[in-house]
């Protein structure tokens, strides 16, 4: 039987624990009362796969993990992201990984569009205003701002970064961007991430985390953002100092921001329930029946290619 | 001077107050405390000129109104829609009505695009989800549908539903349209409503308010869109027979519903704040700093044109 460990209860197991238990030996800590550490030892000795979460909690894959598993080979996960396993340590002890790079491209992409038009034209604050039964009893409500013509720098032009600029071009956005390197495209590249804000109305953050993108988006980069400026995450939370964010949204030094994703998930900071300038999501943004179908095939199709020791679907490669 | 007759508020009082009581003089009852019909006699003898709301309440340009200001030449309105003035009795007249045809359409295809997003990847009920502390308690939260590939039927392929169709070509969306008459466009045409509502995932209503309009969107209509069905509406509220939309949301006869207007504005059916599956806003898919300038300008540009004897800018001509 093909062992599979997994590690952090993916979210794709609220869905398709049934289909993946019939097909692999699947070994579920929290379905254990063995303390985690216990538990993994427990199989160390025969499983050499594991899928982990992208979630971050708890649930790094970490040179410590990865020393309880002498025999591991494949780590699969369902994630475009990459920031919860430690890559060097696998490379070094000839682990593959498998991701899912594009899968969830094109949702990240539509949701993040939907948060820009979302903060820009008050969808959020007008929904409470309505279900707070405000409308009959007070007329004004603030105006929004259009969201065609308006200046938006993607920060890493990636897979999705490339479908929320082409949506948004639909808008008659004007798109500009910044990324490690120029990309093929027509879009005016700005290499540094000061000057970028400083050209846009509203920066849509759309990068991996690295070590260089931690902490990109500062106090520095959101006042060159400005007064009237916005901004969107739906990439991963410390790309954005987010005490700094929290300050400027609470001294109006920038207009409004829509965050898919935080710091220190599931915990989102005290100040911003009660603004009404932001959009606030809980990780959703890759979040469809239709992609959990296909990450739940690539899953299948990744491990049942490393037990028949074929060359993996997606794998991750190095730079 | 030039007077000029300001009947049901408009909105744009709100932020071009001063800037039009210097261009013209101004009659508004909102400011006196005669009753309204005893207000406009006092300026009956005079006045050729008035600027209309669009917004419904106690605000319909009637024959009786009209019969109140027997030197009226001119009405212009700040909408596209014209369903607050009696066009037969204006014609009759005599009187030029001038609106606002496309200068929100930009606008309003932005919102119900938005609309349309938030209600199939659940973004106001994300929001609610954070903005309520629950996300560190439950870990379960909805799965979203995805936006491409989703048939979508325009209602209506005026300015507004071809900006709608263009935007949502933009996701992948797979746009099909019913309208009065056939448009030059590629996109597949239904005359029957009926047949789009079988045809389609999600229904966006674009269309004006008409007697052939009023309740086109029926029980029969939701029950041929579906159990997985959308329902988006940024027109009028009465094109839609709420009531029978409030029944299947509620009994899960369609699966969601994104709506800026209501049959009975500023008053939302009671059932509908308590469900999880809709996103209400108060008519503000118009509602931009951007689109309230453009409409100071034209509603000015229009009224000099009328004193200075000049063609209107933007007349409303018989179909």
């Amino acid at each position: 039987m093909k062992e599979v460990i997994v590690l952090g209860r993916p979210i794709i197991f609220q869905f398709y624990d049934q289909q993946l238990s019939q097909k692999f030996k699947v070994y579920k800590p929290w379905e254990s009362s063995l303390p985690l550490e216990q538990f993994i030892t427990t199989y160390a000795q025969s499983v050499e796969a594991m899928i982990c979460s992208p979630m971050r909690i708890g649930s790094q894959i970490s040179s410590s993990i990865l020393n309880l598993l002498p025999l591991l080979r494949v780590i699969v996960t369902p994630s475009t992201g990459l920031d919860h396993i430690d890559l060097v340590e696998c490379r070094r002890r000839g682990i593959s990984v498998a991701s899912a790079p594009t899968v969830f491209s094109e949702d990240v992409a539509d949701f993040s569009v939907g948060l820009l038009i979302d903060v820009l034209r008050k969808i959020t604050a007008a929904d409470r205003f309505v279900r707070n039964g405000l409308w009959p009893l007070r007329g004004d409500f603030p105006l929004g701002s259009k969201v065609g013509s308006r200046k938006v720098g993607i920060v890493g032009l990636g897979s999705i970064g490339l479908k929320v600029a082409q949506r948004l071009e639909a808008f008659g956005c004007i798109i500009s961007y910044q990324s490690r390197k120029k990309k093929p495209v027509s879009y005016p590249f700005y290499p540094d991430i000061h000057e970028l804000a400083t050209r846009c109305d509203v920066l849509v953050i759309c990068c991996a985390l690295t070590d260089q993108t931690r902490h990109l988006i500062n106090k520095e980069v959101l006042l060159a953002l400005g007064k009237e400026g916005i901004i969107i995450n739906i990439a991963r939370g410390p790309i954005i100092n987010e005490m700094e964010l929290v300050q400027c949204l609470k001294q109006g030094e920038i207009a409004g921001a829509g965050l898919d994703v935080f710091e220190n998930e599931p915990n989102v900071p005290e100040e911003l329930p009660s603004l009404d300038n932001v959009v606030l999501t809980r990780h959703v943004a890759y979040y469809t029946e239709d992609s959990f179908k296909t990450i739940y095939e690539l899953i299948c199709g990744n491990l049942e290619a490393f037990f028949l020791n074929k060359p993996l679907l997606s794998p991750v490669l190095d730079d």
